[in-house]
């Protein structure tokens, strides 16, 4: 396809954030119980997991699927499934990880464990996983459902390969190389799969590896950005097993300033990802790029941390 | 289909049990780390979920599934895929299961939980219930792959739901409707939808609702049987929130013998269980009427309980 038509398309694309709502919509009904009227049994898991989605959320997966499915050209129907399906892998390991974290509200209000408790938590995350793949069964692309089934699971082992490793980290044993390669997994693997599967429905599956490239490192940046605005918690004590950034980098022998040095591998790491997401076809990529620039700013407006404070 | 080509097609049948190391060789695949050479972290859940299906087990809903694919003529690679599916279904939920329920033994072994630790087992059954949907993009049968995963999610969700009501069950208020209901959707529905899937698959499922029906009855008998065989440990107090059907009888205002009243119920629902089965299409139900012959000589050889002590 030319750049010219290229631009044609992206230019009468829909706007993705109107189909938001109807995202929503699939999630819940996919999470309610179904067996009500046959059964006298009532469901905890079924009302925590909509009570969870019900708190909200900037629902970045959806939107960077919906976006990129608009650009391809994927219609509403798939784009719509393709979107609630990322988005409620994401929501499931976030059940989980707050379970796994101890990590007591979510979103401002209590943690599905918080409040229902940690067995109904477990069954909550399991019935939002199902229900991903629940999600794919409304597509209306028959053929690519078992390549977009491989892709999701591909993806759902590499998050909890990166859950894991952060789970039993060692922090002082932690190299650069360990710690990228737990944002890319932890992350990077959830932020890649909706453009991913965006491509696979839009016939684009060749562009799949420049995709992971963008996402992986933009989940970097943003993990560093994360640990720059937590560096006091992380480094209180209280948080032994978390692998703060700026802690990585004092064990470098150089002796440079920590916080600088985060900052411009967050930097670099953003422009990365701008210049593959630009790369993608038919400018499926926009919206993570919109997301690296915004992320740069809020990079470079961090407070600066002396070196002498990091390394205390 | 008349009578004699069904008889026909049956004898002809390969036998479905030299299919099961092949499940067993495709489920140890989905769970198997596919990042490893890209990525210098390791993953316990992956380790965890290799020692998990190794430690065995009978595989009978893999074998129910396989039955139902042999005879009703779906082809060995479909069929494998399914089996592989409901097999990997049920070990995610028994990981779960065991970490909910603190049991430390699984076949004999240390359960995931005791081996690897609660937070590794949370992420192990994500892993393979994750790996069951991805066994469904290993069937040829593209356009019925829709159906086959609202099916599955349907069986996840209702068999959440049993095990959610399980956990927070209130023994003093139970009664034979609730002891039923839980029954139907925590083993019911994953020993139903071997053969519901397999249905689909042969283009008859207009019969799931019949197979439904048969796994349900085999379901409670089967809860009947390990109760009757957990009686003394269920009622000695260090079980307070299993619901024994013995304890559930005894509330009986009649004082029935509780003892013959659980065996004469368990009887009744094998005979209606192997009356279903009879009836699906093909001979798909021979194996769960099999497995409801052999449970219903099981039941009868059971030690009776005197009243004097059900009523302890």
């Amino acid at each position: 396809m030319n750049r010219l038509a290229d631009e044609f398309l992206v230019k009468t694309a829909p706007n993705p954030d109107l189909w938001l709502s109807s995202v929503d919509a699939l999630m819940l009904d996919l999470v309610k119980d179904q067996e009500q009227s046959k059964n006298t049994i009532s469901s905890l898991a079924h009302e925590a997991a909509a009570y969870h989605l019900q708190l909200g959320g900037h629902r970045i997966r959806a939107r960077l699927a919906l976006a990129a499915c608009a650009s391809l050209g994927v219609n509403e129907t798939n784009a719509i499934a393709l979107a609630a399906a990322v988005e409620l892998l994401h929501n499931a390991s976030l059940v989980h990880d707050d379970l796994q974290d101890e990590d007591l509200i979510r979103r401002g209000s209590k943690a599905v464990w918080a409040q229902f408790g940690s067995n109904v938590a477990i069954c909550t995350g399991d019935l939002m996983l199902s229900a991903a793949y629940a999600a794919i069964a409304q597509t209306q692309c028959y053929a690519l459902i078992p390549e977009l089934l491989k892709q999701m699971h591909a993806k759902v082992s590499y998050a909890i390969k990166g859950q894991c490793s952060d789970l039993l980290l060692d922090s002082k044993t932690l190299n650069l190389k360990t710690y990228e390669d737990i944002a890319f997994s932890k992350s990077g693997a959830l932020l890649s799969l909706p453009i991913e599967l965006a491509l696979i429905a839009g016939g684009k599956k060749e562009w799949i590896t420049q995709a992971r490239q963008a996402a992986d490192d933009f989940a970097v940046a943003y993990q560093i950005y994360d640990d720059i605005e937590d560096f006091e918690k992380d480094s209180s004590g209280d948080c032994i097993h978390h692998a703060n950034i700026l802690l990585v980098l004092q064990s470098d022998p150089s002796g440079m300033n920590s916080y600088q040095a985060a900052l411009d591998l967050g930097l670099l790491k953003l422009e990365q990802a701008t210049n593959a997401c630009n790369h993608l076809p038919m400018n499926s990529g926009y919206l993570l790029a919109e997301l690296a620039q915004k992320l740069s700013h809020q990079l470079k407006a961090t407070t600066p941390i002396s070196s002498d404070i990091a390394r205390q």
